[in-house]
Formats: C-alpha cells, structure tokens, sequence
C-alpha cells in the first residue's frame, strides 16, 4: 500500500510529494481535459514552488495504448526525468506506470503482462486520481491497450503500485456528469468484486465494506446533485475500494471488461456497469456467507434468510445503477453480437477470472454476456 | 503501511521474506522465552532454507532499553549484516526498529526521540509479531527505555514502518495466558485510542473498529479457553488495531503509559489495561459522533441516545477487562503515588497526548492516574 494523501485542496503538494521522492525533474502525465480545467496549471505551479523542473506529457487518450506509453518512455529518458507524476483518471495513471515500467526496465510493454514479470525497480511514482473510480492509484494493477492484438494488457506487480496516492477530491468538481456515474460504478465494481474474491481477507473486507457503505449513501446524490460533500465521499469510496481490490483481486466484471475494453476502446467504467447486474447474479448462489454483512451496509437489513439477503443486495444495486442513469446493455456500448463468443473466449486468460467465487467456463461467459447484451 | 502477510504456518515463510529484502546475513532480533518454544529454531530453519547466513541477537528485555540497542547495532556493525528481522512482542520489534535506526543513521538513540528525526533509510526490516497487542510490526512508532532517564522515549517516523509485517498466529499458542491478556487489552488500548483520535479518518476508522469488532468477539474467550481459532481472532485484531493507530496516532492511555513504563519497568498492556477504563470515561464525552458506530459494533446496540451509547461501551469494556481478568489498579502493578504527579507532568511532552480527542492539562492527568491508582 502507498502512502496515501487525502483532503480536499491538497493538490497543492504535489510538489512536495515529488520533492520527498528525491526528485529533480518530473514527468508529469496528464491529459487535456485537466489541463482545461485548470488543474494541470495547479500541479505544475506546485512543481515550480518545491523548486523542480518538469516535463509535461499529454499525449495519451482513454485505454491507454501501448505507443502511448513507449512514445512517453523515450520522452522520459531523452528528457533526463527522475520522477512520474500521474494527474489524471485510470487512464493517465495507468500510462505513468507503463512509462515508469519500460524507463527502468527496456523492452516492449508487452513482456510484462500477468503477474510479477518486472524485475527492476520504477522510478518514485506520485499518483493523484481526478476521477471516482480507478483505484490505480494505490493499486498492483496496469492496464494498457495493446493495439496488434486488440486487447488490455492486465500488468500486475507490486512494482506498479506508486509510492504516495495523493488524493484531492475538489478536482471532481470540474468532472463530467458522465464520468462521475461511470467512475463511481466503477468503483461499485471494484468493491464488490474485491468483497466476493476468493482472496479476499480482513485486511481487504474491511476497505470493501466501506466503500459499499460509501457509495450506499452517496453514489446516487453525486451524480445528481454534484454536492462536494458527495463527491468527497465518492473519492473516498475509490480509495477504499482500490485498497481492497489491490490486494483481493477482481472477477468476472473485470475479467469481461477486459477484452471487451481491448477491442472497442470503449469507457471501462460504463462496460463494468453493464456488466455487474448480471456476474452478481451469478455469483451470489456462492457467497451466501458474506451476504448478510452486505445486506447490512447496503440496505440496513439484519438477520435475512440467505434467500432474501441475495434479494436485497441484488435489488439495492440493481436500483443504484438505474438511479444514477449507467449505461444498462451492452449493445448501447456498441459491443456487437457477433463478438460475444471471442470475448467470452478472451476473459478466460484474464488474471481476474482466478479470483471469482464462482468458477465459469466459456459457456458461463458467453451466457454472462448475452444477457448483458 | 508495509506489506503484510498473515496466516497459520507462515513462519516458515520469514527466510524467503528476508531473501526477497535483497539480504545476504539476516541480524535476528529474538528472546529467550521465544527460543525456549522452538520458534527462533524454526525461524533460523526458515533462514537458511532461503540461503542466507544469519547472526542471533536475543541480549534484549522487556521494555527494551537503549543500551541493548546500542549493543546491537554494534554487533550489526561487526557482522556486516545487511537485513533485520525482528521475532517477539513488542519488545524485540521495537529493538530490531531502534538497532536498524542506529546502524543507518548513527549517534544515540535518543537523537532520534519525537517525530521524523531520522534522515537515512533504514536496512531492510521484517517483524513477526508473536503476541496479541503490540502493533510494532505495522506501526511508524518505536518505544526504547531512556535508562539514564528513566522514562521512555517514543520515535515516530515513516521510516521505522518495515517492509514486511509477517503475522503466524500459530505462534500464540505458546504465549503464557497472563501475556494473551495483556496484550488483547493493549490491541483493545490501541483500537479505542485510534478509534477517538482526532488524527483518525475514514481509513483507519475501518481499521479500528474491525480491531474493535473482533476483540468484543474472542477477548474475553481467547484468554481463557485458548482455541486457535480465538487467538487467530486476536492477532488479526492486533494487526487491524496496529493498522489504525500508526496511522491516526493515540492519545491519554499511552501518554501516561509511557512514562509509567520508562520509570517502573512493568509491562505495557497491563498498564494500558488499568488505565484504558478511566480515560474512556474521560474521553467519551467529546466522542459523541463516533458512539453509535461504537455501540453497534462492541454489543450490538443501535438507535441509543449518546447517553446511552456512553453506559453501554463503558459497560462492554469493564466487562470485557474484568472477564479476561486483567489488572485494575496502578497501585496493584507497583506503581507508587508520590510518583502520580511526576507521572502527569512527564505525559504532557509525550507525542500521544497531541492526539487525544480531549485536551487534558496536568490536573486532569493527575485525575485520570489517581482515579486509576
């Protein structure tokens, strides 16, 4: 687990952040959208105060492609570059630590897909998330889009995990209507895949069950209503759910989004949306042990029959995604049927398919996507 | 927070921990009770399996004391060890913390006394805690006896976080019943503390009250019926309270504790158990949002006026002291009382007291001893 900074304002210590890292010329990774909205403008001042030079590097786009990340690599080292910053939502933190893999590691962003394939140490990485959901900022997950093959690349390492998480939840203010529903389901995926995983624990539970509560109370209000209060409690939401997932790992949701993020270059947030009605219902014949805790902190009901808990937590989250207005199908993504059974075929090599407490074959994943279709 | 590797049997897993450190010659940190049970024999089995030389350093006591860390460091020094792993209770953690301190950075061990005094990074460092309540293994704390002094000095810095925390909770089978009791109760002190600190948040709220949750559970039959199952229960309520309070700091219960410590040389969860009644009752009145949450989680209670709320967690925790039959009076653990007042006023400059929900001057403080005494 990095070292995590929150509250609200504090991305005004970016640069001491970097500074502490041993840093003297930072390469900051962001992209246009904040650059727009001004917190670009903030980081870099940050920079200038804490007395560091920097690079700024924008060129990267949602799913971060694998051109992207060695076309930032070969501007890190030709620049001289002693420290990543990614400012940004999963994508551009997700392109910081394929940038921070290659510099310090060569080769091509390919050779280090699955688990635990980095052997050198990256370069001192800041994170700051901008969004509701990615949870990259404290978590052992990289994903990039590799565009031979059409698919993500799913990078996991302790490595890849950065050394501080800083989070300012006043830059959700200038977040997309949009994104905050696709973020926070986003986030809603997470903690629920992390809550259900074979290899969950205490430690990750516990972040889980907060991030559920969170996004109970919350999810719904933020993406009306915009409050800050809400929107702080939807980063906050992120954070716990990145710190159960890093460590619990996923399931189906991601081990489906995955493939299918791989060959449309669509939102991930928005296919985990589509996607999570249908994998909780089938996995909750399984789970019926943690059931009753979830009841609990999604809906406040206590001593269910499993039957009825199941009902409970399937209804809550059913209304949660209708209310906030998440993309419900898959074919409104533009996902073609015809697709449907490469895709169920490519989630089976997904390292998220080991952890579902429900074991699925291809045929349960291609049911699992034309229901969601 | 380091990483963290929890589960039955998983001792034998401290030499590839060590390995993995990039360590050649492990410095082991133990004590006699611990060699005595066969676990430094298992640890040292462990060490050599994964290739590595290691030296044996067990010249440590309760409460350790700056001499013995001094000792070690030197020893350290003369047999050009390179990673330390610490093997024990809070006691041989906090050493292996004081010795990797002084052979990175040099000079005495009180230079370093307060926070973030330490300006060079530490060797690697692995703790395994073999009791219920210290904590050290997670914690950026470190505690060493002044014996010049005679009180104790408390170090807080990122830097003596270790790298790897490594919890087997086989190894509480063999911890005397009066130290199961003493140390719950210093994890129960911990989870409280951290729980009404005004440093806390919602990441280590979560923390503290799954901590509080399992105490409330297994205290009270762990220390008498002894089953696995139960000790297990408590050293993950250990971990999740250690998690907590390195984190959101503590407050008049280890303000007092430590200089009673420092001066008498008794055991620290015993004075935490004695004191941790009086301050509750102290604190519970500014605490009144965090009681709802407190009261569900340590009897089940719900919907109570804080009033209410107040008697019922009094209740839980003087019957959860008393069933576990832990000591009630300063005076029974030798404590003197023309030493109350020196006792106030050395708290005052402890680094805890800064945290506590309630500002407290050196009358209260008198009170609060007196009342315990």
């Amino acid at each position: 687990m990095p070292e995590i900074i929150f509250g609200r304002g504090l991305l005004t210590q970016i640069g001491s952040c970097a500074r502490r890292l041993g840093g003297n010329k930072v390469f900051l990774v962001s992209d246009q959208g904040l650059f727009n909205a001004g917190w670009v403008d903030q980081a870099m001042h940050s920079l200038l105060e804490a007395g560091l030079n920097f690079v700024y590097f924008d060129q990267i786009t949602p799913n971060p492609k694998d051109h992207e990340v060695e076309t930032g690599a070969r501007e890190y080292i030709r620049q001289g570059a002693d420290v990543i910053v990614g400012l940004g939502g999963g994508s551009a933190m997700d392109a910081a630590k394929g940038i921070a893999i290659l510099v310090s590691n060569g080769g091509n962003i390919r050779d280090f897909e699955g688990s635990d394939k980095i052997s050198r140490p990256l370069p001192p990485l800041v994170l700051c998330p901008t969004t509701c959901g990615t949870g990259s900022d404290v978590s052992q997950f990289a994903i990039i889009n590799d565009t031979q093959r059409h698919c993500k690349l799913t990078i996991m390492s302790r490595c890849v995990a950065p050394d501080i998480s800083l989070t300012d939840p006043d830059t959700l203010a200038t977040l997309p209507e949009e994104f905050i529903c696709t973020t926070a389901t986003d986030a809603l995926s997470h903690a629920l895949e992390a809550y259900f995983s074979v290899a969950s624990s205490t430690l990750t539970d516990v972040n889980a069950i907060r991030a559920l509560s969170l996004l109970s109370d919350g999810l719904v209000r933020a993406v009306r209503e915009q409050q800050p209060d809400d929107l702080e409690r939807m980063a906050r939401a992120s954070l716990h759910a990145g710190m159960a997932f890093s460590n619990s790992l996923l399931g189906i949701v991601h081990a489906l989004a995955h493939p299918i993020g791989g060959l449309y270059d669509i939102n991930h947030g928005s296919v985990n949306a589509v996607l999570l009605s249908e994998v909780i219902r089938y996995d909750l014949p399984v789970v019926t042990e943690k059931l009753p805790e979830l009841a609990w902190t999604l809906a406040r009901h206590k001593d269910l029959s499993d039957r009825d808990a199941a009902e409970v937590v399937e209804e809550k989250i059913e209304h949660m995604l209708d209310a906030a207005g998440a993309p419900r199908t898959l074919s409104s993504l533009g996902v073609k049927r015809e697709d449907l059974p490469q895709l169920a075929h490519n989630a089976l090599s997904d390292v998220c398919i080991l952890t579902s407490p429900r074991e699925a074959d291809e045929t349960d994943l291609l049911r699992i996507l034309e229901r969601a279709f």
